[in-house]
């Protein structure tokens, strides 16, 4: 691939601010000239900050903390101090936010400088935006997320915050190709956010490597809590391939089947696992929770601004509103019920091993692709890693999903780190 | 007490905008003229509709629904849309919200009248604002929804929202001598409030009667919702009185004695219970969790504004940047587990009666009062209703409230409203 991503890694990048082998504001630098030379082809930012701001930024904060000097890419459905939020309804966009959101907030006392904001579909719902995918142009990114996997993905940021209600984080890493990580619900704080979906909506980032999204984690979620694993050890992954709703394209299946006979050379144990009736529950429970919610979230702006909404999301919002508080409640109880049941449905295993879409990133432009893989764990509010793995004989990407219990972030992390290490070194 | 609520029962109201027997606006109407002879004394409204914008309302679309014609105020943290959200931080006043927020938008499309902003303590934390009890224009009316709850007491509005993080929504309840309830956590929607404890916000309401805060809870949690119970059968209450934080004064104490032998008297068992050991627990974690995630949604605040923050605000800030992510990771984990803990601590018990404050409505308006009754119930999720069942010998409101397992906000409002009768009936 002509691609290259990001030139430095998150700790390089620390490092050099830190030390003064760099002055705080390069790496910044380095990403507003990367956006300046490709995002007229790519179409990942709907705001960009002006070179001259990073002048009036105080190096001193940016030469110190976990992500000293880090530029990152903030998904348009959350507040940055300063840029306009405009929640890919272009129509709606409102004037500069006040402050911060407070995940951004965390990312900046951690040093971060939040670049931009990038492209999402329509209240990160299914309607996308102009950007595309850095390996094919004429094929989706992936949504919601779209701008953010993009910007990561063609190398104009190293890290880059999206948010995930049904397959919003994990279907546009696998399309385009970058680590891609949705943590626990209820992990990374959600003040400053549009809430379209609140018992679903989670902000997770972009990266180029599982070591850089967790650098991430050890800020947002915390670099002392105590969910770590020892990694040195067989490993035993639950294999789960099967869906009710759509199936698997054969490059994928067999990426997937190349990958246990790697992890099997490891050491692991592979364990082929259907939880059919759970997961034609989770699908389900997904489909009314998340358009129960939605249509009273957005309702107010239906009702308002109708006229500039796409049909889509008034279709969305008029099939919510038609479904009754009881039935919703009912599906609360089962997600509940279910997100304590990894024990249960995978009782053993350390790790889910499961793709990430039926394929890789389809043809188009007008729509981000089939979220079935990625609704289950939604609904469940189990962290989901993906893992860029290989590349289609098409050359688009490929790769898969690791899926931790509820909690279990910082050993998901440890976990998919040392696998993917194994599978890209037996891939090349 | 020369205070009179408001004249309507919501029934009435709805009943009168339904059949025709009233304008749809009359109520609306009535409203805004008594906020016009009596808010100069008791100061619960910063911002009020004009009454010309009623003119401008659609009077169709507020003669239908199971809250038609029903005037509302809403606390200065929750969106209503072309008013402006102040947060009880004046310097920081944003222009007019564009939409309704989730809660506001269900109201609304029920029928209601959102008719104002009520006062909150600054960011719903500590520092007051300059709301009096209407009962006692010397004596606090508690916070942080003080506007909220005055103006339901003094007859302004027959129900108003307001939300609790510590003690926000029952202890004003208390001190006004206001039915108040806060639901379980994630049953009512928060988009569009401000979120300062993610885990702990919720959102409440205030009303004359228990039977008006169920016509509340029909909108926004379900009239469906399959949590009722059977209310006239010998119900078993747990009775706690003891908190390692604060007494209970005299007059209160006597109070729930008073309860007690009437519930006894009618087929009720009161089971005294004390949980010394998880009621430390739980207001510890409060402490943490409070800390830790009101610092990190309002630092971006306090960094750009601090000099229009309030000491009290910027201590709580950078008390809770101190507290590691380990520890309040650990705090969440005992929640998470003392959430389930019902039948453990209270098994077999239908409700927990316990004070709503250590007394009535202490002298100042400096301060909010004590919320070490309600931290334990906020952390735990569960639903609060504070029930009004007397007045001081110095004439302030006494009561107390009735909390439920999580998840059981009908039952909670069927069991109150049948004891609520008792209690008043006896009182007299």
């Amino acid at each position: 691939m002509a691609l290259a991503p990001f030139p430095l890694s998150v700790a390089a990048i620390v490092h050099r601010a830190k030390s003064g082998e760099a002055e705080p504001m390069d790496a910044a630098r380095q990403s507003l000239a990367a956006i300046a030379r490709m995002d007229a082809d790519v179409q990942a930012w709907t705001h960009v900050m002006p070179a001259g701001a990073l002048d009036k930024l105080d190096p001193a904060r940016h030469a110190v903390g976990a992500l000293a000097g880090v530029p990152i890419g903030i998904k348009d459905v959350i507040d940055v101090a300063d840029m306009p939020t405009g929640f890919g309804a272009p129509a709606l966009t409102s004037g500069p936010a006040t402050f911060d959101a407070c995940s951004v907030g965390m990312l900046r006392a951690a040093g971060a400088i939040p670049i931009g904001k990038t492209v999402t579909a329509e209240f990160a719902f299914r309607t996308p935006g102009p950007t595309r995918n850095p390996h094919a142009p004429t094929h989706t990114p992936g949504g919601s997320s779209s701008g953010s996997a993009a910007a990561v993905a063609a190398g104009m940021v190293p890290v880059a915050l999206g948010t995930q209600t049904g397959g919003s984080m994990i279907r546009p890493a696998a399309f385009c190709g970058v680590v891609g990580f949705k943590p626990s619900s209820d992990r990374v704080f959600r003040d400053g956010m549009k809430l379209t979906c609140e018992s679903l909506d989670t902000i997770g980032w972009y990266a180029n490597s599982v070591q850089d999204a967790q650098a991430l984690a050890d800020v947002l979620i915390g670099a002392d809590v105590g969910d770590t694993v020892q990694t040195d050890r067989p490993l035993t992954i639950a294999v789960q391939l099967g869906n009710p709703r759509t199936g698997l394209c054969a490059e994928s299946r067999a990426e997937i089947v190349r990958a246990c006979k790697v992890l099997g050379a490891h050491g692991a144990q592979c364990v082929p696992v259907e939880a059919e009736r759970e997961t034609a529950l989770l699908l389900q429970a997904h489909d009314v929770i998340m358009h129960y919610e939605f249509a009273r979230s957005l309702a107010p702006v239906a009702q308002r601004q109708g006229d500039r909404l796409s049909a889509a999301l008034l279709q969305a919002v008029a099939q919510g509103l038609a479904i009754g508080a009881g039935q919703y409640h009912e599906m609360r109880a089962a997600q509940a019920s279910l997100r304590r049941s990894w024990h249960a449905l995978f009782g053993g295993a350390d790790i889910v091993l499961t793709p990430s879409t039926p394929g890789p990133a389809p043809r188009g432009l007008g729509h981000t692709g089939d979220a079935s893989f990625n609704k289950i764990w939604s609904v469940l509010g189990w962290p989901c890693l993906h893992l860029p793995t290989a590349f289609s004989r098409a050359g688009l990407p490929l790769g898969m999903q690791l899926v931790g219990d509820w909690g279990s972030d910082r050993a998901l992390l440890a976990i998919g780190r040392k696998l993917h290490h194994l599978l890209i070194q037996q891939g090349k």
